[in-house]
């Protein structure tokens, strides 16, 4: 089977221009078939700041009004993505920028929770693997929206390293796929406050270890389920590490690589 | 050759969500292949005056300075793109939207004029017809916003009946397309204020007697010329009228049908 790299930045690369731009050039730069899973992070906090939209987190995770998922749609799917888009185009990469609403691209349904009413937030039931195969397999980059919708005429805001993982999980029949979270740190960190504490390697015995030792940050620990849900459902390696190594986190030379055997 | 249907929706009918959610139910149930092509209109305007971001107009075209190329990007190819492509896909519509930059699709440049710097607002060069086609092939129902790209990392805010025009004639070669300029008018009207006064037919003779008779109103002389250079570039109809008539627009019992011959 090709490779595929589905690769997931955060918002602190989003935010700042330089090393966006920076990280797009290096993204032009890898060979062969690949997914961008983009998040938002501060500019959608700072346009609702500005129109002066309460916005209220739970758990790291926005509670969606109608206000909010204008903002949501406006700047993830509008601005982010589409200046993605226009640099990656701008490096002669063929981008096409998607939110799951776009070929029917990721179907999900509003969130239910017995005591909390997320909003318009997204849980995904589907993915479109033959859509996104097809615009893969006429050499397309696929640019992804943390933007979701039901198939009912309504977008739902969804959480972008749950989109990386469904996605990866979803076309790993198709192809070898190497799911990468990219961040704002050097890997899983032993240290949260010393990049020199990378983890190298996890496997299933030393994150129970890990854990068990409260070793590891909790908030890395869903993004370490999430990346062993993936294994198991297929997804070949997942990598976590810094946004600016992205080559050398594509070659395996840097960051924290996540096995199941 | 198999029919297309481009149709253009003007800001009045978009700046109305019922009329929006009536007129998508229409498109909907029009058998064959589609494009819609949308303007964007108060929204954005709306938008500005809240972020304070002062607007120009010259000659009824948006000056483009940066903030509002920001502006312009998150209501037109996010909010309003991503919300008709929702409403679609919940009519069974496998609709997909696009900028110009998604795919290559609208490759523009500039605007360069020697008085008036009109900032980040695109001329098109080249419409991709082969990815167009492709999606067209799949059965995929195109939005398109008006926002094009250089191809050096630069979006461009354009005129979205520029677009409908300039991809009606790309396609031409492909399709038997039929061009719909739908607006809140039935057509084009003897006299503006009266709907009754619809002119069913136009052809290049008319025009020039209508024009010299100073009978058309000057708003819509744009508009026909447009339509008379998409005509003369293969694209086979061209038809103008209330989008409220999307129905009886396609069969031609309503509106104003321009022809060459």
């Amino acid at each position: 089977m090709e490779r595929l790299f589905i690769i997931k930045i955060g918002g602190q690369i989003i935010d700042d221009e330089i090393k966006l731009s920076s990280f797009l050039k290096n993204f032009s730069s890898v060979n062969g078939k690949k997914i961008l899973v983009h998040g938002g992070g501060k500019l959608a906090t700072r346009l609702a700041e500005k129109l002066e939209i309460k916005q209220t987190l739970m758990d790291g995770r926005r509670i969606t009004d109608g206000e909010t998922l204008k903002i949501v749609t406006m700047v993830y799917a509008g601005y982010i993505n589409k200046n993605i888009v226009a640099q990656l185009q701008g490096h002669r990469v063929n981008a096409i920028g998607l939110t799951g609403a776009d070929g029917n691209a990721i179907l999900a349904h509003k969130r239910q929770h017995p005591a909390i009413d997320y909003g318009f937030a997204g849980d995904i039931d589907a993915i479109n693997t033959e859509f996104i195969s097809d615009l893969l397999e006429k050499n397309m980059t696929i640019v992804l929206a943390p933007v979701t919708h039901d198939r009912k005429g309504q977008l739902l805001n969804t959480n972008a390293d749950t989109i990386a993982q469904e996605v990866a999980k979803g076309l790993s029949g198709n192809y070898e796929v190497t799911l990468i979270y990219s961040f704002e740190k050097s890997g899983v960190l032993l240290d949260a406050d010393d990049d020199r504490t990378v983890i190298k390697e996890i496997n299933p015995d030393s994150y129970q270890q890990l854990k068990s030792e409260q070793k590891i940050f909790a908030g890395m620990i869903p993004k370490l389920d999430n990346a062993f849900a993936a294994l198991n459902s297929g997804v070949k390696k997942v990598i976590i590490g810094k946004a600016e190594s992205l080559n050398q986190l594509i070659e395996g030379t840097t960051g924290t690589t996540i096995i199941i055997h």
